[in-house]
């Protein structure tokens, strides 16, 4: 098979783009900016919620189900919220289409007219809410624990599979909680949660920090986040936890009695990841010859390719390659045979490597003889012959020092794209030159935040939360600064 | 606790209302006939999508996911579909809102129309073989099996929680074959499951059968389906597998060039099953203390209660209630110690029943002395003395006999409830007084049909796959007949 895909150093933006469709992972559907998820894709994806949803009902969440739709004055009633979303969106007008006079199709009912419209919810916290606000009357109903998996739509004009699309598929967890102090716990702790996802099971390092003011969710008094590196350099917000202090609580009038009856207003948060991670995971590992992908999140870890002229080479083959199947199986590890005969190895070699199978097992009748296999390695691209005899075992042991390997890697990437900066003219040759996030200080205002995007493009990704206080200038105006911050172009 | 359920005697409907509130299983939002799903309901429909998901990949299905919107003009393409989905359903017209001038809040921007307005999925067929087209060239392409778990919207006037919801969640299938016979074959395979899914996991008796040509899928050659019957004699349809022949591969000219190179238009079949399972699964089983839940989709399966006055007593208790939890955990068995201090034995015996958990222990200063704990079934709402020593595996044991006896009952009554009928008078008679499924000749035209609607409210459910040739003649028009349908109310 012909990848044609093109070198990440040529144009990584166009890599990016082929490699998503080639792998098969996710492709444009007929509806703007809305994507249709492969199989293959949807499957990594699949992998990615499971985990996720069990680390989440470890620590006490529960998944439930809100409506799709939001009345258009629900979006209004936290002021900040309403700004932040209310602005591309899909609106639901009319309830009913009626054919046409003149046979030409369906056309709207101007009679079925909603009273009210009603929005595809960009994001569930005002219908959520309002919801809560029933569910809610002493400090025993706290602190509420909801998670949803679901669709969400923010119309956006340009858009990229998995990093920018109307639509995506999300978790949004929403919880409710009686003090100050417990939601900011919660906030923090999903926080750890999606780091150590990103780092574990993504095998993407991630820096947890806090947003600006001005990069904060609409409606929220903090917002964290994760922000991981790709390797162009551009960084990439993964994942981020909301402390919404009493905020929709006020908005939808979300009250509690306490231990001595008095009424107290509810503290909130709100957190979530999406169908970007998959962009994340893309971007983060994978090379010109296609997917890289961390042993836990592929859908095929193994797969065992013949090689064979005759078909009484095969059969013996066919027979070894079933024997390790069953030995691979029985470790839990996920294997294919790939015996398509209408197919060359190096055919077979190209594609997974593509599909970024993290293993590959190769069996020539040499090996018959030798009792050997040749094991290749995704990630390093490396072969070796192996013992066929306890293969599995090696295999096993192998795809753990993959995943751990291409953590490593990414996270040696990223350290190594991490830099101080003090001067003007610094910041820009770095970002220039070297990208990656720039660690340097600021102001604190919104004015050079915003000066600083206009001439470079690059934001502030976040104050990290293990930043140091040390004395300093902001990097733009010279004025007086606590602590570094990490700039970076991104996605 | 006081539980406040009206009698299914009383009220069927009133009691399966109230009962839906009550249980924590959803609620009405705020957008009509949209609901919520709470957390307990919610995680009862994850074990349902869980054993679901399973069974289809075991069969060699995989998930994906499309988007949430179609265009228009899609509907159109399939002239019964359009007929059959085109009507009452919710249609984006606009991408954007705009502050009011006013400052009252939001209104849509007149200027952000869409060109083509776009229609939230009431089913996916259209969008999804509009993306098939691309995939599919050869014959090496198929079959395709591709599934989605989703959210879709039809514009329902009157709505009930579970029943019948603007907005519900389900699984559609949708696959493409290179000849009839093998699509007929999937579409009977799923059918298959479907039942199987019902009868053992939901513990609901179902008939496979084929519904009339009115009553089939817009869009379909013939609508498989499983029928259940509630409590209250009325059927409920459970799952439907549709044979679409080749009527969507014509709509979006989806052809494969089978191995002569020749083109052929594909084959198609679609099928799904939705939360309107919830509603079957409370109505078929449930009592008026509440829920009534088989051990397997029961997101709690036991719940340990103790029974005390003294905190001592409450110590010695805990301990051995920890013991049990543990052995009962080591089985994979789900249980839950009420240990709240804040209800008495009373209030919690009847919340537990009310929220159908399958096995009640209650453990008192007594059972200490004793060796025992008591366990009670929720099923058959007895109580049994059992040795504290191993009462793991006694349970364990109950629940399987739990399960098969909540089926066992929901059958002896399904089967009580067909009964033949072969004259008009005894049609009517049955219908109002005994209700169920009725067995009858029909003479197979839809102005019969019809009429039997108008005339009494009953639908023909369907043509049992298991019906005999016997000749006879239709239980309204005399005409002749070689087979016997099933009529009943539905909901
Ligand atoms: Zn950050
Ligand atoms: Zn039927």
């Amino acid at each position: 098979m012909s990848k044609g895909l093109p070198k990440r150093s040529d144009d990584y933006s166009a890599w990016y783009n082929e490699l998503v469709k080639r792998a098969d992972l996710a492709e444009n559907s007929a509806v703007r900016g809305c994507m249709v998820i492969k199989p293959y894709g949807f499957s990594i994806w699949e992998k990615m919620q499971r985990t996720l949803d069990d680390m989440f009902k470890e620590t006490g969440h529960v998944n439930a189900y809100f409506p799709l739709f939001i009345p258009k004055s629900y979006l209004s009633k936290e002021a900040d919220h309403v700004e932040g979303f209310a602005k591309e969106c899909a609106v639901v007008t009319h309830y009913r289409l009626k054919n046409a006079e003149d046979g030409s199709g369906v056309v709207v009912d101007p009679e079925a007219k909603l009273e009210e419209e009603l929005i595809v919810r960009p994001t569930s916290e005002t219908v959520i809410w309002n919801t809560y606000k029933n569910w809610i009357q002493s400090y025993r109903d706290l602190p509420i624990l909801c998670n949803q998996w679901a669709n969400v739509v923010r119309w956006e004009m340009r858009t990229r599979l998995f990093l920018r699309t109307a639509e995506f598929l999300w978790q949004e967890g929403h919880t409710a909680h009686a003090t100050k102090q417990e939601a900011i716990d919660e906030t923090k702790l999903i926080l750890d949660i999606y780091a150590d996802f990103a780092e574990k099971t993504l095998g993407v390092p991630v820096i947890k920090g806090v947003k600006t003011e001005q990069e904060r969710f609409a409606g929220a008094v903090d917002t964290y986040c994760i922000e991981a590196l790709m390797q162009d350099g551009k960084a990439l917000q993964a994942g981020t936890s909301h402390f919404l202090g009493q905020n929709f609580a006020k908005a939808f009038d979300v009250k509690f009695a306490d231990k001595e009856g008095k009424l107290e207003m509810v503290w909130g948060t709100s957190w979530g990841v999406s169908t970007r991670l998959m962009g994340a995971l893309i971007m983060a590992h994978s090379d010109d010859q296609g997917l890289v992908l961390p042993p836990q999140l592929a859908p095929i870890q193994v797969v065992i390719v013949p090689i064979f002229r005759k078909d009484e080479e095969f059969e013996k083959i066919s027979a070894e390659a079933d024997r390790i199947v069953k030995e691979l199986k029985a470790k839990g590890i996920s294997v294919k045979y790939d015996n398509r005969t209408t197919h060359k190895p190096g055919f077979k070699f190209a594609e997974w490597e593509l599909k970024g199978v993290p293993v590959r097992i190769g069996i020539g009748p040499k090996d018959l003889e030798k009792g050997t296999v040749e094991v290749a390695r995704r990630d390093t691209l490396t072969k070796e012959f192996v013992q066929a005899e306890g293969v599995e075992t090696y295999v096993e042991n192998l795809l753990a020092e993959i995943q751990e390997n291409i953590y490593n890697k990414a996270k040696t990437y990223r350290d190594e794209h991490i830099t101080k900066v003090d001067t003007w003219d610094e910041f820009k040759d770095v970002l220039k030159n070297k990208g990656g996030f720039i660690s340097a200080h600021w102001d604190g205002t919104n004015e050079t935040e915003d000066k600083i995007k206009d001439l470079t493009k690059a934001t502030i990704r976040c104050i990290p939360l293990d930043a140091e206080d040390e004395d300093g200038v902001c990097v733009l105006t010279g004025k007086p600064s606590k602590r570094r911050v990490l700039f970076a172009k991104a996605y």
